[in-house]
């Protein structure tokens, strides 16, 4: 396997973007990705594309082939992976590897996910789709109810409190309030985030993420032959996926996902890393209680302590190991297919200086993608090769 | 890139299975498929899964890691490829790529769909899905539509006739009685497919694949770890993914797909072969005149013989190219994402020698799977290594 950079990004605002369709949005990112890439369209050999529910919420499926025609790349492999939440991970790990592997030189990822065009309950049944109906469906769990039950079993295990629950809210949706992407930044409180509307005991609306229309792009490409591209390389140093159970059942502990533990324990392996050595990471913090859980999972914070360091401000954009630092799913939103694509290019620009949350003399960034209830995950760690 | 070969196979049969769901089907199909592969699950290192329509059909996606959970190998990446109907192929392309990388020694890929369950109408909003629905969509187009549209083309440019077309017919639903896999195997005649029911002139409906249920599994082995297996491991010599254009208008000719062309030339050039050496296909029949565009497009035939080459039996399972010997789509079913898998389980029995439509002598056959208008397609071309 050789080496690989990503050189263009191009990304969406995260938001309601009225009157757009989720093809046009992504073809709008990858063109912009490829603008920036030092590559030709005729040197892409591979487009990966990651979607969950654009079959339900929009009628249109084979969005992989249709991006690749309208972005004029028609005739190679256009493939659309699906993982739920994790659909852009996913995504991202097929291009790397199809570069890495000496098929093609370079590669596109897109992530697109049109959703607020939809009603409500049309687009809860849609994302019921990601977990295990037959066997969770019965019982009418969510994915709200989901991390309700995980945040109870965590207070009881480790003393997990509201108020520091909260910070993780707070910490992260003023840092939206800078990203230009994002949807949903915004100054609070905890007392605004108690006084908000009860969704799934104990979460109230402040510690769910936003329903999302977005889009993202990556250009992937062989190191030596990324002389081209005008703005700086990054390194992909670790792109791994896995996969675990999707039913309430097949968790052991609520506390902790599996299938995030065996993603990031692979990811410094193949990165030659640790945990402690990570400057920023983008993790999925679909409600609070999941970045709580993704930090533990993930070795940058200690088992138990995810909620106290963020109230402790270890986890701020100048702290220990800046989480989130994009605004994460809370603030910037979460258009499903797009997410795991949008937290590269949040990485990415973090890791050449340009972010507007800048993380100092950061050098290794962190991407973790979740699907349903730990279906799948995808571990990305990228790095700044000049320093 | 080292060589692969495909171990153990599985399949459901195709047609109505009452009562089953997506993911039990697709399991059974790859608790089979691993119980004849001479691998252990402990060395399978990823695991593909071709799905089109469960997440509109059966309100259920994420179904690679479902069903990687539920056959016992959990952990690894366990990815859902989404390209219409040729979803399987797809997957299949994508096992093949792991393992001749190197990325694990072994591979499961799965192909499943249930449709037979839903409403009429509901199918086919479904299918419709497979469309450029922003483009294709206001003039309400459907996939009978487009191959009517197809089948005055090709009858204005070559004169194919209604009775030459009727014979494609009558030899897969004659080959389909032979095959216990198939769903509507049936002896015809050209007056009982004129007298059928009309469905978009000038198709009838015998002219049409008809809604199916079905799941299929293939093991995919490095050529060098398959000394366990218990049956005879088949070559895999090709396996070609390319992309089109989703539109009516994206085609230059309705009398052929430049995605099936382009893959098959990569097919044949990788596999160091031309069209005359394939000694069977299974192709795309989704509809009568599909099997002569694609016989044509694959160069199996010569331009504009498609039919006429089936009307004086030369693609019998005795002629000089055996085409869809399993009864193809049009009689064998076309459990959308499942197909494309399906197509490989039966070049695998011909090449096995095992096959109930068994081509005299057969050593390398070809199997196509296309996408939607030919947004995508596969070819694959396996080898029996041991005449």
């Amino acid at each position: 396997m050789r080496d690989v950079v990503i050189t263009g990004i191009g990304s969406t605002r995260f938001g309601k973007l009225k009157g757009r369709g989720v093809q046009n949005i992504a073809v709008e990112a990858a063109n912009d990705a490829l603008s920036r890439s030092g590559i030709e369209r005729k040197d892409i050999g591979a487009l990966y594309l990651g979607n969950f529910a654009a079959g339900p919420l929009a009628g249109q499926e084979v969005l992989a082939g249709i991006v690749g025609d309208e972005i004029g790349v028609s005739g190679i492999p256009c493939t659309k992976v699906e993982g739920a939440c994790a659909s852009g991970g996913i995504a991202f790990r097929h291009a790397v590897l199809a570069v890495a592997s000496g098929q093609c030189d370079a590669a596109v990822v897109v992530g697109t996910e049109k959703m607020t065009h939809a009603r409500g309950s049309d687009v809860t049944a849609a994302l019921n789709n990601a977990m295990d109906n037959q066997s969770d469906g019965p019982s009418g769990l969510t994915f709200p109810g989901f991390f309700g039950l995980a945040w109870r079993v965590h207070a009881e295990k480790y003393g997990t409190t509201r108020d520091e629950v909260s910070s993780i809210i707070i910490k992260n949706k003023a840092n939206g309030l800078n990203n230009p992407l994002a949807q949903m930044g915004a100054e609070l409180t905890s007392d605004i985030i108690e006084q908000s509307q009860p969704i799934a005991d104990p979460l109230q609306l402040y510690d769910c993420c936003p329903v999302s229309d977005g889009a993202a792009a990556l250009v992937i490409v062989a190191a030596d032959r990324a002389t081209e591209a005008p703005d700086q390389p990054i390194r992909v140093k670790a792109a791994i996926q896995t996969s675990g159970s999707a039913r309430l059942a097949g968790h052991e502990s609520l506390c902790s996902f599996k299938t995030t533990e065996l993603a990031a324990a692979q990811a410094y392996e193949q990165a030659q890393i640790s945990a402690s050595d990570i400057d920023l990471a983008e993790i999925h913090d679909c409600f609070s209680m999941a970045e709580v859980i993704h930090s533990e999972d993930l070795g940058l914070v200690p088992r138990g302590q995810g909620a106290k360091w963020a109230a402790e401000g270890r986890t701020q954009v100048d702290g220990q190991i800046a989480i989130n630092p994009s605004g994460g799913l809370l603030s910037k939103g979460h258009p499903v297919g797009a997410t795991g694509v949008g937290q590269l290019y949040e990485v990415v620009k973090q890791l050449r200086g340009e972010h507007p949350n800048q993380v100092n003399n950061a050098r290794l960034g962190l991407a973790q993608n979740v699907g349903g209830a730990g279906v799948a995950c995808t571990v990305s760690i990228l790095e700044r090769t000049d320093v």
